[in-house]
């Protein structure tokens, strides 16, 4: 069984030029199959600023009305996803943008709107693997941007880490999966001002204690949550830290284990 | 050998919500390979306005300078293709979204500054059909938007027609290529006030005397350029009039011959 990467980039690398060029050269040296899921960074909010389109934050997720559906399409699938694709197209690394729309990759249900009404916000609800292996075993690079569709003409949007679970669960019966979120620290941290004291390995018991301790809250309780929903199905390796943890493997980071 | 139709739409379908929903529910009637190209419409221009970037135009033939090549990148690559893919697979059709930079499809050259500076323009230099075959073959639509690269990271603005027919032109060694530019008048009209004044077929002899007794002029000329240019590079079909004369053989229109 070959092995997949499927690997998750956020705000830290996309809203930096630099950091991104370095990290899409980096990216396109890995030779196994391997997928690349982005979030939107700090681009959607500033264009909705610019549009004067309110932006309406609940418990850190976007609410999403019309207006602001077309503004994070178009920075999500159209500026951001369509330059990192041709970034990795000039290093060499034969990528495809994809929405869940494009092959009818991911399928979700519009989020219900109590107790919050998140607007077109999409829960995934299923991923289509069949035209993504057919591009994978032709050594083509699927890119992933955080929106998916309802197949019923609407898009929705979804948050990036849920995408990248859901695709690494839904590969895990065809590749050895592993699954990467890199952000900005170099993992779970036990004090989260200290950069160095990575928790260099969490599991369902430990992770328990630490959320009852008040070390894991707030937005690192999502991104566990996705990385457990993960390795419980049937995901072979999960791993949040800084990106150079693919490339360095001293650097220190959080292995997620069963 | 299998037909495929290469089929391009114009602002005047894409800027009417039910009209673009008709055409996209008959255009997923089409039981052959198929591939649609749509330009920008008017939403470019709007969102132009909203960001309060110039919109500078030469010729009909718009200026892209960084803001604006991210404007159109945002608009065509993003929402309108990616809401004409998920309506696409609403009505059944497995379409995927494409640049010239995805799959490394279409490669660009920055048009020459002289004589006039048109910005992050591209010329077509090269058509990859590979990535593209491998999806035609597994029923997969591809739905391009007017945007290309150059292969070392930069994204250009690019005619629609000519991405049509130089996609045209590369499948015409593959399939029996077929081409079609929709648009809102029945075809190239003798008297440009009267749609019924269709002529019906124009070959290369014949558009000379049409072109040099101002029959045809404007924007016109660039489209038949690109018509001509595909029916003398092994492109089987061509024809221009309403989107109807895809799905009623009855309606009047205009074919290209040599």
């Amino acid at each position: 069984m070959k092995t997949l990467k499927v690997i998750k980039i956020g705000g830290n690398i996309i809203d930096n030029d630099e950091a991104l060029q370095q990290f899409l050269k980096d990216f396109a040296t890995i030779k196994e199959p391997k997928l690349l899921v982005h979030g939107g960074g700090k681009l959607a909010t500033k264009l909705a600023q610019q549009m004067k389109v309110e932006v309406k934050m609940v418990d850190g997720r976007r609410i999403t009305d019309a207006d602001t559906l077309d503004i994070i399409t178009m920075v999500y699938a159209g500026k951001i996803n369509k330059n990192i694709v041709a970034q990795l197209q000039a290093n060499n690394c034969n990528a495809i943008g994809f929405s869940g729309a494009d092959g009818n990759t991911i399928v979700s249900d519009l989020r219900p709107s109590k107790p919050i009404d998140y607007g077109f916000a999409g829960d995934v609800k299923k991923v289509n693997t069949e035209t993504l292996e057919i591009l994978l075993n032709n050594e083509i690079t699927p890119v992933f941007c955080a929106i998916t569709h309802d197949k019923n003409g609407q898009l929705l949007n979804t948050n990036a880490d849920t995408i990248a679970s859901e695709l690494a669960i839904g590969f895990a019966s065809i590749f050895k999966t592993e699954l990467y979120y890199c952000f900005e620290k170099n993992g779970v941290l036990e004090n989260v001002e200290d950069d160095d004291s990575v928790i260099e390995n969490i599991n369902t018991a430990t992770y328990k204690t630490l959320v009852e301790n008040k070390v894991i809250f707030e937005g690192m309780l999502p991104k566990l949550n996705n990385c457990f929903h993960a390795i419980h199905h049937k995901v072979q390796k999960v791993c949040i830290g800084k990106s150079s943890m693919l490339f360095n493997v001293n650097n220190k980071h959080t292995t997620i284990t069963k």
